[in-house]
């Protein structure tokens, strides 16, 4: 609480006060929707049962990115890839987005074009379709926000909440590379020819949805949960134990971190593994399934697939170092304490 | 051009930039897509042949808002209902919305709840869902920004493109009553208690979306072309022109003018006319018809319709004086040029 009495974002907490809308919104959902807010998209049944998916996501300049670090094509197209990130988190079909972009009115009329470019160029690459947006003043930083529709079949429906004990923990990919990329910026190095910072660039700047690789988890029928990592393992595996109602214990040693995080983490004063627990940014996808089922898994998505951890019974997330005893993590990014 | 050789945004235009991103889109469009960017809402075909709409509007403070001049729950009210207006304005029936904000870090948590209370009771009230969201830092201004789901029916769905030479342009309801509430916020008024002025401060606050309107008018299968005015009669009409590739004749004293303007206008220095043809934000509903059908639509509505005008060939909106002259008429607000 302030002084005043009053209690301001930033003493709250982003998960704090998303549970208190989550709660408002809840009380006026109708049976139509099967999954409402908290997970990565909105699920409802549409006339002839297919399932309809929706999420949208906000970007900030100065909070999620600066005009120095990325060209308006980048900032555009990664404006839609985090959102279809969310489609493929519940194993999804991508449809249709809409944008809308809040600009200054003496930016220039090339960045907020190359918004837009980036923005259809994304969404083309990976089969949504931009149907409509927005463009409105502003005298404050560029805002893009982006709507996406998506569908989905209820059998393979994958949601936060299928997780149970016993099940294993697993992530597509590896981690970290958002994280390293960012780092690499933080140090100037955006013009080092070096192939992995080239990398890690090109992960934090334009990343890649996992559409295919949700699909095929949940073609699988595999797998128990699913959800995407955009705020870093450190802080969405708690969000996904908390929404299944279980703990988990992950294993540091596991986790895949990505082979720029090694060269870029020093220069930052950090190690590679907390680039990739707490990093953020990666939109590889977290899931659980039956222990045996990993390897299926990872079969049926072609790509590369880790077990990091177990569900537990209980709550809680506790996190294992190599000599077997838990370690504490740092969390990512709350964008209210970063945002005066 | 700037002396720079770069184009600022406020020297291009909205409409001008708008067509630029609607080019842009409509390279990657596909067949599903039945309308894209540039109506009210696009407009895509699902897999049992219904129809699809979606479609987002953003608010951002000091442009489209004030703190000091609207409840948190009134701008979250506002933001909603101008979504569903775009709903309205197909003839469709409002689906789920998501939304997403960005506030400062300072800024107080009621605020922000009351944001989402004000989306969540507008969408209520028209039977919509509001089933997602995202909440994120900023250092600048409150954004709102709200994305929408419809659904229709193919055989009753009506755009800007339908109008034809010779049909009648009509509107709902009586315009100027938002202009007039914003006219009594700027003189100060916010308290006064008469009810002109409370009728006036509700419309410019929590404007109505006409979606019982817009579903009578698209069932009627009377009209031709339909959109809701939310730039003003001024603005708006010259684009249902464009898209229609026809002209129009509106004759100023046939302009159903709301009683609030009369006492409001003068203290800002303009007439209730001016507030109605040119102040926006009043989310009736505009459209053509043949002439004969006018009087089954209003039937049909069971609300005021006035037809103010008619269709032409040729481009461009003629605006009559009571003379039988033709005189010019102000243009609304460009969101650019308001935008430091």
């Amino acid at each position: 609480m302030s002084g005043t009495g009053r209690t301001r974002l930033r003493e709250v907490g982003e998960d704090s006060l998303l549970t208190r809308f989550r709660d408002l919104a809840a009380a006026a959902l109708n049976d139509q929707v099967l999954v409402g807010p908290g997970d990565d998209a909105a699920v409802m049944r549409l006339a002839d049962g297919r399932l309809l998916l929706l999420t949208c996501d906000m970007m900030v300049e100065e909070i999620h990115f600066r005009r120095a670090w990325a060209t308006p094509e980048q900032i555009g197209w990664k404006a839609m890839a985090q959102n279809l990130s969310d489609i493929a988190a519940m194993g999804g079909e991508p449809g249709f987005a809409v944008s809308s972009v809040a600009a200054p009115g003496d930016a220039d009329r090339e960045v907020v074009e190359g918004i837009a470019r980036g923005l259809i160029s994304c969404a083309s690459n990976f089969g949504a379709v931009l149907v409509g947006g927005d463009l409105v003043g502003s005298r404050g930083p560029i805002v893009v926000d982006v709507a996406v529709t998506g569908f989905a079949e209820e059998r393979l429906l994958l949601c936060r909440s299928g997780a149970r004990p016993g099940e294993a923990i697993a992530v597509t990919g590896a981690l970290g590379a958002s994280a390293a990329g960012l780092a690499a910026l933080r140090q100037g190095l955006a013009g080092d020819p070096d192939p992995q910072v080239v990398r890690a660039l090109r992960a934090h700047r334009q990343p890649v949805p996992r559409l295919a690789e949700g699909r095929a988890i949940a073609a699988s029928r595999r797998a128990s949960a699913m959800m995407d990592l955009s705020d870093g393992l450190a802080d969405d595996l708690p969000r996904l134990c908390a929404s299944s109602a279980v703990g988990a214990r992950v294993w540091l040693a596991q986790i895949p971190i990505d082979d720029s995080c090694e060269p870029l983490a020093a220069g930052i004063g950090t190690d590679p593994l907390a680039l990739a627990v707490s990093g953020g940014e990666d939109y590889e996808l977290l899931f659980t399934c039956e222990p045996a089922a990993a390897e299926e898994i990872r079969a049926a998505t072609g790509t590369r697939v880790t077990v990091i951890g177990e569900v537990v019974a209980g709550e809680g997330v506790v996190w294992i170092g190599a000599d077997g005893a838990p370690v504490s993590v740092g969390r990512g990014f709350d964008h209210f304490a970063g945002a005066e």
